[in-house]
């Protein structure tokens, strides 16, 4: 793990992120924090110069605006035609018809290189493209150890089918090509009473995508282990009365501080 | 008191939120703090879809935008037919037509829960939605000890004149359904030099009235406690050299460890 | 120095910010920190009537919008009536058409107080105004000890002939008025690894030349001392396993605590 890790602080990869409004500062200091760079822009007539300007595009369809989507499909199409990984983030896929729709359009025109989501979101957007139907469908709203089997096959037949890393995090995260799967258990249950730690990954996971062109499957499982053993340190250094808003603060700290060595004896990850 | 926090961190309600950019983060936090949790869409074609899944809407409108306004027309509205709690935060209300005639809009058009603002916001409202003419109108611009009679008289002529919660937060807080009327006294005046210590405490006041349907006043009451006695607990873990960032980080980490025995022996208030 | 921040602190000067919603948060944390007051508002609609209520005007163009621009123009317009110092931050200026064309309109249109930013995006405004042609444009991409005689020069230029003050920041940060300049050599480096420190100075900066209208250039001086002070300080309130997110805290907080004396000793600049 420790070399793409390495690669991302040595090339310092400018990421163009259209992302919320709610998240998005933390998604910049987050890609500071791991050796990248962001720049944000979600006006149609600017990212076609922004994202010409970066290495990688991230997109997340949290807080979509009619005009934002527009940009995500311009800097899409920019960002395909100049060979840039291209992440999407479908933040709220299945809560409304905008959010699948806006995922499923930008799924079907662009070229993605990853999709990262929870496992609810990615159910939404294979049963929406068509893709697994059946009885992949009926995978549980959660990967456990009990149905680890079941969502490594639904994660990797979804990725094999679309041609795209797909990314599960949760308890237990998946990222797989379709041909392999990284099974990652770090983390920590607490991160979910922080903001924003899913969009913060996907920010971080197009840097590490960017940085590592020649292997963005593992590059891609690297980012996941990272933001994971970041919380394991981050919570390590609670105190009392410290809650969620300080356990953010030390999450991206730890980010700022890890070294390819930590990450290398941190990672726990299995490939199936 | 602490029956109302319970319920919060017990069914975990779903807020709608309809915010402004400057603050937003940190009303997402402090949901998830309190034991809520957040979405945030504004988009007048995403609106009916998210709140429709949410339990409460709690439409602010700081950094009002053109499409915003009619996105808190639309979750308004369905807001309402489900029969959802509403809360409006009037945020500059008075200071641009634009603000005071949405607010006063939104008052018009929706069935209110409760409407959350300082003094001079809800002064605003006052008048110009025509209730509480004359004499009320002259309440000063902050809430004093000195003039707290008055001060208590016009909340709840407002309150019961409009058949909404009125919460009006300052040095003294006062909340009230028109009949009666809490008076708070928690609360550190340094949580003014932090941003959006109010549009936080609209957040979770949602939060909180969404989880206590059956008693809206005492759920709103009990936000305004819960909000000013971390500021107290937050206070008291200040250490040399912090400022008001840290300060924000710490009042979020009171609310997030917060217990109901805790709120119980912190809340200072009356009823008047 | 002193009396430029305490002029601050004693007159709360009341800031309207029209700026990118990456940042925008800390910038109203690091107003309310140095003394001054924030709001925010960006909607065509909205904005000459809340820069009606303010002292001064801070438009930064990241993440501009089509609609943000005509109320960047609008509340442009209205402050140079009101007679209200406007700065401009050009984010981006180079990065995209859209950013460079709209800095250089709002240059052409409004009579502007203050332009701060980084060489790159200077050097951009100073070339696409058709000012400062030449052999000032071959300025380098950062200013240092070894070109600070000709980054000088370059800078006096180009306030001299657009009449507004010009802050340039970096490892060694200049702010002219065509015949004096400030050469400032407080910071520290780790200070980028924060998303944002250049739009929380250009707020602050807003409010000490609002604070201090008889002392632009000083104030404007002062205030990029007080930044580069706050990171110093904040940096030396770091702990092991610190990292960014922390460090922004802390600056903030240095920025929250800091007295005229404090600033007078430890401003380090020289004039030319």
């Amino acid at each position: 793990m420790r070399e793409y890790l390495e690669n991302v602080r040595n090339t310092v990869p400018l990421v163009h992120n259209i992302t919320n409004y709610v998240t998005v500062n933390d998604v910049a200091n987050v890609l500071l924090a791991c050796g990248g760079s962001p720049i944000m822009s979600d006006e149609a007539e600017d990212v076609e110069d922004i994202t010409s300007v970066c290495g990688g595009l991230n997109i997340n369809i949290g807080t979509l605006h009619k005009t934002s989507i527009e940009g995500m499909f311009r800097a899409g199409r920019k960002a395909n035609e100049l060979g840039h990984p291209v992440l999407l983030d479908p933040v709220g896929a299945g809560a409304s018809a905008l959010r699948t729709n806006t995922a499923l359009g930008l799924m079907k025109e662009l070229n993605l290189s990853v999709i990262r989501g929870n496992i609810s979101e990615i159910k939404t957007l294979a049963l929406g493209s068509g893709t697994t139907k059946g009885v992949d469908a009926d995978v549980a709203d959660a990967v456990t150890e009990g149905n680890l089997d079941e969502a490594v096959a639904f994660v990797k037949k979804f990725a094999e089918e679309t041609g795209t890393i797909i990314a599960v995090t949760g308890a237990i995260d998946l990222v797989s090509d379709g041909k392999t799967c990284y099974v990652i258990r770090n983390g920590r249950p607490e991160m979910g009473k922080i903001t924003g730690t899913g969009c913060q990954l996907s920010g971080m996971m197009t840097a590490y995508v960017t940085a590592n062109p020649e292997h963005p499957l593992e590059a891609a499982a690297a980012a996941v282990c990272v933001m994971g053993l970041a919380g394991e340190i981050g919570w390590s250094r609670m105190q009392e009365g410290d809650g969620n808003s300080t356990y953010r603060n030390r999450i991206i700290d730890a980010i700022y501080n890890m070294t390819g060595e930590e990450l290398e004896k941190g990672a726990k990850y299995e490939i199936r």
